[in-house]
């Protein structure tokens, strides 16, 4: 077990915790005690059918996906009952780095999205009393746990809106998730998890955050000079003050135990490897939305499994962020995003 | 300086060493008794402005060139004098590996795309009497050099094909170049340049061809399993059997010192930093010719600077290989190349 002031509610706000006892992990370990961290706004209505779910992405928390609930945004804490559950591994959720025994730090179990999903869905019917959810929607890792529910509990969802995610990780993103966590592990101060404290492995955290620069946002972002419209001075600037920054407080255990699940992310695995099976018995109306000059999921993956979704649509969002255009540092992505959320939530289904 | 038996004509056929005596480079270090690789085909003509250039890219020799070269292709050696040279640090001209005393190894000096060209000048009039080229054409580097010469001998240079790279590199390719880097200078065993024997840095080699591998194809190549179509047997066989198998055997101070040099190709120099005056002082006939989802260089990269040249076309070639289209993998990739080196120098000027 590794303190790190990073992972408190003084850095994201305040949280719940949900306990989920001995948890059973899908690959076999138990997670003894483990809890969910996760954030409300808004309530549930008499008949238990206004909640949405809003799972969050790899290295972030609920502090990342705060701004789009809002009066005057699609997901209204006046009309819906929000739920923004923590990743197990993401730092407020039982992890590797606030573990103690044998399945301590480097030691973690591996993860899988179902785990999530299954913890997610025991919190809600089991704590929170929700019946049905109006929409599941996610960004990124959240959009897998999005996928995972519409296939997992179609009964439950009613509409889904995965962001730049998909259903199953492509052989090129899982490459991906290979290079960077590559970038962070060849630092020899990460010692096979074995650290002494997390902000020992810098170089690899540092290193780390510029592959996600380079795939995270798009070419044209750099190339046009557009981080001069975000507070920052140089290319430079832009590279430690926004990626390095983001990524240099974090645990790398708590990130690599991300980016297996991550990896390994796949609903086929409910239909003996169907991908095709698996998303045509979702049952949600599906907003399958991707953002244009995403290096980490291209517009044609999302399109790839969109086609295979019977009542779903494709929503191709413009913007300079590529991948990290959900995070809506430039307000029209932000926009664009909230937008179509509130279309599809007016979509009767 | 280290034995390397990879950088020898046995691995890339024969070829021919210029020697340039003591050669003093653009960022003022000298290399004594320097020398430059090169492979010619074909015969100069009487008049000697038959001659086509064509300059080699990033950890490749002419070897990778010389596909290109042949009866019922453009590069025709019936019709061309063709000079293929080798870049300095590239392993068979002058370069890291092979140098001995104060600039040997790691302490070998910066090189400038300029170096390369001032060299390539000296050899074709010098001594291969060449008055003026057909062509100069390229690939990533490749390009670069052919830019610089349009830019730095606009009265030797009658076309130009810059393919796949940029007059000024870009930041976000930039910023590649240093992730790449950074992926290889991570092993331990690198030592700041200083290794027993390339073999040694084996982890960072295969780290580096895996960050390659993944901007240097498309997501496509990947997630449709297009690699099949080219003996690989599956996405590990194809990352280690075409990816790290070219990287592995390389020296690399030699591949650091060609990143460095890509990295600050700049025409605008000649400019006071000017690129557009650059680009509009070029005379040639220019095609500039990108790659669909080259994620080095982007397309839109080669139209923003193509627009600034006055006698130009911008050529797109769809191609699943992406910034590798060049490699000619795929036969449709090599006969859309050759067929617009083809048109170009059909072009009369």
């Amino acid at each position: 077990m590794h303190e790190n002031p990073y992972y408190t509610a003084e850095q994201h706000g305040d949280y719940d915790l949900f306990g989920l006892g001995d948890f059973v992990l899908e690959h076999g370990a138990t997670l003894r005690n483990a809890s969910l961290a996760y954030k409300t706004f808004g309530r549930l209505n008499k008949d238990a059918d206004n909640a949405i779910l809003f799972p969050v992405m790899f290295s972030g928390t609920h502090a990342a996906m705060v701004p789009y609930v809002g009066k005057d945004l699609a997901l209204d804490p006046d009309r819906y009952f929000i739920v923004i559950p923590n990743q197990i591994g993401g730092g407020l959720s039982t992890s590797p780095h606030n573990t103690q025994g044998p399945y301590s730090t480097a030691a973690f179990p591996e993860l899988s999205i179902g785990d999530d999903v299954r913890a997610q869905h025991t919190l809600l019917t089991d704590h929170l009393g929700v019946k049905s959810l109006q929409l599941v929607t996610g960004w990124s890792m959240g959009a897998q746990q999005t996928y995972e529910w519409a296939v997992r509990y179609p009964h439950m969802v009613k509409r889904a809106a995965p962001i730049a995610g998909t259903a199953k990780t492509t052989p090129h993103c899982a490459l991906y998730v290979d290079v960077f966590s590559a970038a962070l592990c060849a630092d020899p101060a990460w010692a096979n998890g074995t650290y002494g404290s997390a902000s020992d492995v810098y170089q690899g955290l540092r290193r780390m955050a510029r592959v996600f620069a380079m795939m995270g946002a798009s070419a044209e972002l750099f190339n046009k000079e557009h981080w001069s419209n975000y507070g920052f001075s140089s290319v430079e600037d832009f590279l430690r003050g926004f990626w390095e920054n983001w990524f240099l407080p974090m645990d790398p255990n708590n990130l690599l135990c991300m980016a297996k699940k991550w990896r390994s992310g796949d609903v086929s695995q409910h239909k003996d490897g169907d991908l095709e099976a698996a998303l045509n018995s979702i049952t949600a109306k599906v907003f399958v939305i991707a953002f244009e000059q995403d290096m980490f999921i291209a517009e044609a993956d999302c399109r790839h499994e969109q086609k295979m979704i019977a009542d779903s649509e494709l929503i191709s969002i413009p913007s300079q962020w590529g991948h990290f255009s959900m995070l809506g540092v430039a307000n029209e992505d932000f926009q664009a995003i909230d937008a179509s959320l509130a279309r599809l939530l007016a979509t009767p289904v």
